[in-house]
């Protein structure tokens, strides 16, 4: 058998066992009572391990070199480079260094919990030390694997071929945009006005997310809304997995949570069923996945145009026992401005600069430019640059998220580069098929999504993010149609570019 | 490191790997939208193929042999058993015969479910001969492999140990008691009493079912109750999954089933911590499981004490709204005699003939003293000769059962030799344990919960059924108590051994 068709089918098996992952992790998260915890990890680190012992097996190095003089066409030879790249990851680092940081993530997270809840950054800044150390050995190896620079290594994890010389001068350009645009923002935005009254059953809140999810695309034969406390978006390609939370004082935030898990959902149903079970068949990466659901959430269903169409069904969901129900009303709740001091409670502007700070506290303390110590000092001078505001506690500060105790430094650009590109797709998509508003207006998504398949979905990981994008968008990406779109949106300003 | 020792840590793993196998396929049954079909069975044939090639690497035969020469208490050697039993079922066919049979058995599964909606035998007679073939061909295998005959080696992989020449006496003796006892069930059993009149919410009889499930011992932070089309105890010992299915119009035959499956999941959940992930660790075999779940359906929970307890509870949840609550009408409806062609709606007297009758048919198959296309034939007047009327059609004859179609032979006894066990059980803890009935009658499980824990869950696979049955109950299993069980039962006449 060619190298090629025999690494196809090792890979095949590989995607069945993340599969299972994947639906063990949706299960935890939402089925599982918890005292099946320690099974549950144990089952997870078994098949974790197999999976490592399949990808670094000694004669898949062999087939890869083997597989590059074999004829292939464009998906298989894309297709080739993904495994390559996968085992790259996973061959790269030592066994032993792999488990070692693994303890080191668990034990640090673990602890995390109690010291995010106490306050406390010195009960944990050890664990995060001993994880940081961890890292950066790993970040040092797989480095030299794949000839980019440290941070830019662990960067590929989430977002293959990202580099940080791109996501700099985005950064930059956005960095400097965003404190003067916010003061405007404030200054001239109203009072938040008076929305619909609560409370909204829990039963209500689930039919309307359903009805909702079913418009954009949705397939229920496909996949699930579930609840969690913690949204996401799992399962498999074809038997899609989101969960929600609900909350009977707050329709609103639930529901767009739900309107966001289903633009990652589309994505992944949208994959190509001709490479299912093979690396080039996933999504492209973290910052393409964010695009896709903040897409859906912030540039289609924030709009005038989605709650023309979704507001008379909002209002009928619960009965209509209050007022608050006008477009305008719910479109200025909606994208209602207010500096936080927490990531997950900000609105459409701010979020980027939480990212900003993350990314550059990240790639210092990766460079070794930063140590742990000197975290949360650092974090609220950033904080104080970005937004004005110095948080009052490490609880609002450095402690709030949970990636950085869990091992995963790489992964906050992908939320604004996927903002950005979202921004990007949207106006492409908008400017490439007509009258695509009035279709959501109608509550039609079709045109919308038929544009995604083609241009996003259906390309899976077959080109890099770049080159997708300027297929797509005609450029690669920049701060430009992001920055337009927030002036249009909340300054009432004309594109500018 | 000692063959023994490291047999124990691949153990662990191909635990893991198997529990993953139970969470998948119970997501398959509860949770699982239709369109995941394909992609959940391609996961499931991985972990299967992982795990057969790790439990049939060369090496494991030598450590197992290696391992015998080592020093090993009690439950270490009853674990190198289980790990040898393990072995040779696995190690001992061709995996190429393994795979053959497991397509021969999913075509013809597949083609049963439309054969039997048709009442159209022929449909599927050529694949379920294909899947005899090849299952004949397994047994002569494993008979080998294990030294006992074809049909014994089938039943050693629900039944461990077990042995036709034990069921044949058991199954003579019940055979021949059971068409007179039924005569004489019938000719003085009551008119069937009209009970309480629904319809019963479903909402209320999941109240109910898992409010007699905690009463029962079910402890929920380590399991759940969901909603299947065929009712299941699967999952985990420490997070079991029971399911039912409701029925608006008939709350009791759900809420039995319930109380059913908690029997099986109190089992599980009573396996001993100390062997979670090790063969030794598992629950003994078919029959037990079944004597289990029988248990506490059949023998506590189908008795006037149960009920005296159960019955206010009852006419709680469904708002008293008519009359029928009585312990006596409940008791009646719950134990009325009706001799039916579907085995799934037989009652506790006719139950044993249809297992009894698939038995022998069974073993016919096997020896091949029977052929497919004299099937129906031979189970007609098999039938007649039990329970004295002739099926109308094959749908209310060989049709009704999945289990041969799915290759499953070997199976159907363990269902009465677990009613018989469970009798057997259940009467040596009414006399070792002083007043257990009178703690059921006050909703008290636990001195018979603790019974059981001592003489059954906790020596998991320690011990073979017969020796644990001698232990528990002074005997091996033989059909008196049983047969005593129901004269008490059903004629009210006292016990005569």
């Amino acid at each position: 058998m060619p190298a090629y068709a025999t690494l196809e089918e090792l890979f095949a098996r590989l995607s069945h066992i993340e599969q299972a992952q994947g639906m063990l992790h949706w299960d935890m998260a939402t089925m599982m009572p918890s005292g099946g915890a320690a099974s549950r990890a144990r089952q997870l680190a078994t098949l974790k391990a197999v999976h490592h012992q399949m990808l670094t097996d000694g004669k898949v190095k062999d087939l890869l070199d083997a597989a590059t003089a074999e004829p292939l066409d464009d998906w298989q030879g894309a297709n080739l480079r993904e495994m390559r790249r996968d085992w790259l990851h996973a061959a790269a680092v030592p066994g032993e260094l792999v488990e070692a940081l693994s303890r080191a993530c668990s034990a640090s997270e673990m602890t995390w919990r109690e010291a995010r809840a106490a306050g406390d950054f010195a009960q944990v800044a050890p664990l995060l030390a001993e994880v940081l150390r961890l890292t950066r050995e790993v970040a040092e190896i797989k480095s030299q694997a794949l000839g980019v620079s440290p941070y830019d290594a662990l960067l590929d994890q989430y977002e293959p071929g990202g580099s940080t010389a791109a996501i700099d001068a985005i950064f930059e350009d956005l960095g400097a945009f965003l404190p003067e645009f916010l003061g405007a923002v404030l200054a001239r935005q109203p009072a938040l006005p008076a929305g619909p009254a609560g409370p909204f059953p829990v039963e209500r809140q689930k039919e309307l997310g359903l009805r909702l999810m079913g418009r954009l695309g949705f397939e229920f034969e496909h996949g699930r809304l579930d609840i969690s406390q913690h949204p996401f978006c799992g399962g498999t390609p074809d038997d899609v997995r989101i969960t929600t939370r609900y909350d009977e004082a707050d329709f609103m935030s639930s529901l767009m949570g739900v309107l966001h898990e289903t633009g990652h959902a589309l994505y992944e149903r949208g994959l190509p069923v001709a490479w299912r079970h093979q690396p080039v068949g996933r999504a492209r990466g973290m910052s393409l996945h964010e695009s896709q659901s903040l897409l859906i959430e912030m540039q289609a269903s924030r709009s005038r145009q989605f709650l023309a169409f979704a507001a008379p069904l909002m209002a009928e969901a619960f009965g209509r026992r209050s007022g608050g129900w006008e477009v305008e009303t719910l479109y200025a709740i909606n994208l209602h401005v207010k500096p936080d001091f927490i990531r997950v409670d900000a609105d459409e502007v701010t979020y980027p600069a939480h990212v900003i700070l993350r990314y550059r506290l990240e790639r210092a303390l990766i460079a070794g430019d930063l140590d742990v110590d000197g975290l949360p000092g650092a974090w609220n001078e950033g904080f104080r640059d970005l937004l004005g505001e110095t948080p009052p506690d490490d609880r609002q500060g450095c402690l709030q998220d949970i990636h950085w105790y869990d091992g995963a430094f790489g992964y906050f650009p992908t939320y604004t580069l996927g903002a950005m590109t979202a921004a990007q797709l949207f106006d492409a998509a908008v400017k490439a098929v007509p009258d695509l508003q009035v279709a959501i207006a109608a509550g039609d998504f079709q045109p919308l999504l038929g544009w995604l398949r083609a241009n996003v979905h259906g390309q899976a990981s077959r080109l890099g993010t770049d080159e997708l994008l300027i297929r797509a968008t005609g450029r690669p990406l920049d701060a430009g149609v992001f920055k337009d779109h927030l002036r249009r949106r909340y300054l009432g300003e004309e594109a500018v570019v």
